[in-house]
C-alpha cells in the first residue's frame, strides 16, 4: 500500500456539500489500505471576505496580522474536513500548519518554506489516520504564524509529499488537468496525459492557469511527481514528472494564449551600451512586471526597443519612462493597446527543426500579422491583435496536430 | 504607569465598527502610559455559525477538531483588533491562545488552564506594544488546540492578570456593571460600585447573567481584582474584589429572580439513611442539574423530597424518577411548573440578624406566598409563583432599601 499526499483546492472545499464529497474520495483512498496526507486550502470566498474586513480596518493592514487572519480559512477547512471524515468512520485527524512542522522564513504573506518537520505527521500516519493539513500556512523560527501566498496550499503539498516520499501527490482541482489548449477556446484541446515540469512552467508563464510557477518549480527542485486532477469527476488527469525519452517525440505539446497584453516601443534609441539597462531598472523600481522584451539590430546607430505588460499596468509604465525618453535621447515612445500572446510549448522542439516555421505559415494562411516574435529553448511566443487571439489558437492547435495523440 | 488586563466580549466586538471603537477606547489608555494586554472573544455570532457547520457533518463532531474549529473565531478577533490599532498608530502585536503561552490540561471543549508562560507577553509589553491575546483558547501540552468552554475569555482575561500582577483586569460587557436587581425588572435597580468574589458567584448561581461562577471562582482563588464595565459608555463599571470591612455595613447586596424553574416533590419518603443518596444519583446519572433541594423533618417516618430543576429538564427528572419511585417505597412525585426562584445576597447578612424575616414579611405584605426556603451563609433563597415573581423582586429590592447608597 502507497502513502498518497492530495491536496483540495478552496472550490473543491467551498460547502458542506463538497466537503462531504471530498471525505467520500479520501475514505475511498483509506479503505483500499492506502495513508494519505490531505491538504486543504480555504473554502472558496473566505480568504476575500477576510481581507475585505482587513482592508476596512486599515489601507495597508500589517502583514503580520493578516498571516494571522488569513491562516483561519485553512484551519475551519481542516476542521470541518476531520469531522466528515469522522462521519464516514474514518480516523481523521488536522494539523495547522505549524503543527504540522512547517518552518518558514519570517516574509509575511509570502514566506518560503525553510524546512518541514514531519514527526507528529508521521506518527499519525503510524497510528493509521488520515492526517488532515492546513495548506498555504507554516511558522518561522520565532513562533509567528506565516503563509505561503498565491498557490501557497499546492506548495505545502508538494513539499510534504517530497520530505515523506509518498509514492504520488494528487492536486485535485477544478479542471481534470493540463489541456493541449484553454477548451474554451479551442473546443478541440485534448488533454495531456504526461507533461514535464519544464514545459507546464513555461505554460504557466505564458497564462495557463492550472497552477502558479512558483509550486511547479519547487516539484522540480525535488523531484516530486504529482498529478493535476478534477475533484469533481474520477477522470485520471495530468501526470507532471521530469522529462522522459518518449516525451521528445512530441514537438509541441500545448498552445497558449494570454489575452489583455499591452506593447510599449521606445523608437529612435541610440544604441549604445546601458541604454536598455537604464529602460528596465526605471521599470522595475516602479514594481511593474514586464513579460516579452525584444530589441532589433540598430539602424544607422538607432534602435528600437518594444516590451509587453499586462494592459493594467500600462499607464504606470507610461509615466515611469516619461522622464528617461530625453534622458537616454529617444524619439519617443509609442503604447499599443489590444494585443495577445500566443505560445507553443514543447521540449520536443529542441531537436526538431522547423516548429516556428509551421507556427508563422499557419498564423499567415489564417491572415494572422505577427508583431513581436520571442524564443526560448522550449517556447516560441508571438505578439499578435487581440481580436484574432481565438482564431490563432485554433489554427495553430490544428496546425500542429494537438488533437490528436501521436 | 499601570499594567491593566483588559477583555472584550463578542458583542463588544461584533462588527468593524465596533472594533473601531474598541480600538479608541484601547488607545485611549494607551497613550495615558499604560501597559496593555487586551483579551478578546469571537466576534458575536460566529461561533455559534461555526458550530452550526460541524453539525450539518456529523451529529456529535469530535471535540478535538471542535477546538480547531472554534479558535478560529478569536483568532480572526486578534488579527483584526491588532490592524484597527495600527489605523491609530497604536503597535499592537496579536497572540493566539497557545502563542501567549496558554497551557491547559486535554479536556477538550472544557480544558482548565494549568499554567500560563507569559515570556513572549512580557517581551511585547517591553517594547510599548499592545497585546492583544485571543481569549477562550490554549494548547495542551501535546501542542493541541484546547478551549475553555463557556465564559472562557473572562477566564484568559483573569489568568493573564493574576500571573502578570496586572493593576487592573477590565471585563468588558454589554451591561455597566453588577446591578441590585436586573433593571428589565426593577426600574429602580442601581448599579453597585463595589462586591465581594462570593456575594457574586451566589449571584452567578442565582441567574444573574452578568459572569460564568468559574471566572469568579478563579478570581477569587488567585486574589485578582476586576472591574465589570460597559464597552459602549465610559462609565465607572463594579469593582469584584475580596470582601473588605466597609461592605459588610450593606446587609444585602442585591436581588435576583430566576424565572423558568420546576418544583418536584417525592411524596411519602421513608425517612432511612440512603434515600436521597438514591434519589439524587439517579437524577445524576441522567445528567440534570438540581439547584434548590429541600427536605423537611419526617412524620411518622415519612418525608418529602423536594428539588428545583429549569423547567427545560422537567420531563427527563420525571423519566429518570419514575422507576425508583417504587424501589425507595415513596407514594408518588409530584411535579410544578411556572415557579420562580427569587433571592437577596449578601455578605453583610452573615452578621446581621432579621434579614430572613424582612424578606418573608415584605412578601407576606404583597400577597406573595413562600413555597420553598434554602438558605446559604450569604443568601436566602426562596421559591415563588412565577406569576409574582417581578412584584416579588420589586418590593424586596424596596424593602432592603437597595436603590439607596448607604
Amino acid at each position: 500500500m502507497a502513502l498518497f499526499v492530495q491536496k483540495y483546492g478552496g472550490t473543491s472545499v467551498g460547502s458542506v456539500e463538497r466537503i462531504k464529497k471530498v471525505a467520500e474520495r479520501i475514505a475511498d483512498f483509506y479503505r483500499q489500505g492506502h495513508d494519505l496526507v490531505v491538504v486543504v486550502s480555504a473554502m472558496s470566498g473566505v480568504t476575500d471576505q477576510l481581507l475585505q474586513l482587513a482592508s476596512q480596518l486599515h489601507p495597508e493592514p500589517s502583514e503580520r496580522e493578516v498571516d494571522v487572519l488569513l491562516s483561519t480559512g485553512e484551519q475551519t477547512t481542516i476542521a470541518l474536513l476531520s469531522i466528515a471524515l469522522h462521519a464516514l468512520k474514518i480516523p481523521a485527524v488536522s494539523l495547522t500548519g505549524a503543527q504540522a512542522g512547517i518552518i518558514t522564513d519570517a516574509r509575511h504573506t509570502r514566506a518560503k518554506i525553510l524546512n518541514i518537520s514531519p514527526k507528529k505527521i508521521k506518527e499519525l500516519l503510524r497510528g493509521r489516520n488520515v492526517v488532515v493539513v492546513a495548506g498555504f500556512q507554516g511558522q518561522n523560527v520565532e513562533g509567528h504564524i506565516t503563509t505561503l501566498g498565491r498557490g501557497g496550499s499546492d506548495l505545502t503539498a508538494i513539499a510534504i509529499a517530497a520530505v515523506l516520499h509518498a509514492q504520488c501527490c494528487q492536486i485535485y482541482t477544478d479542471v481534470e488537468g493540463v489541456y493541449t489548449a484553454d477548451p474554451r477556446i479551442v473546443p478541440r484541446a485534448r488533454k495531456i496525459e504526461e507533461i514535464s515540469y519544464d514545459e507546464l512552467l513555461e505554460m504557466a508563464a505564458s497564462g495557463s492557469k492550472v497552477m502558479q510557477a512558483r509550486s511547479v518549480e519547487f516539484a522540480k527542485k525535488f523531484k516530486v511527481p504529482f498529478e493535476v486532477r478534477s475533484s469533481f469527476t474520477n477522470a485520471p488527469g495530468t501526470i507532471v514528472k521530469e522529462e522522459v525519452r518518449a516525451m521528445e517525440k512530441v514537438v509541441v505539446r500545448a498552445v497558449s494564449l494570454e489575452p489583455d497584453q499591452a506593447k510599449v516601443t521606445i523608437l529612435g534609441v541610440p544604441d549604445k551600451p546601458g541604454i536598455a539597462a537604464k529602460v528596465f531598472s526605471r521599470i522595475a523600481e516602479a514594481e511593474i512586471n514586464v513579460d516579452m522584451i525584444v530589441q532589433n539590430i540598430s539602424d544607422h546607430g538607432l534602435t528600437d526597443i518594444t516590451f509587453t505588460v499586462h494592459k493594467s499596468l500600462l499607464k504606470k509604465a507610461m509615466v515611469a519612462l516619461d522622464p528617461i525618453v530625453t534622458e537616454i535621447g529617444a524619439r519617443e515612445v509609442r503604447a499599443t493597446e489590444g494585443v495577445a500572446k500566443l505560445s507553443v510549448v514543447g521540449i520536443g522542439m529542441r531537436s526538431h527543426s522547423g516548429v516556428a516555421a509551421l507556427l508563422f505559415s499557419a498564423l499567415a494562411e489564417a491572415g494572422i500579422n505577427v508583431q513581436m516574435i520571442s524564443t526560448s529553448e522550449i517556447k516560441i511566443a508571438v505578439i499578435i491583435d487581440e481580436a484574432v487571439g481565438k482564431k490563432a489558437a485554433q489554427v495553430v492547435h490544428d496546425a500542429f496536430k494537438l488533437d490528436q495523440l501521436l
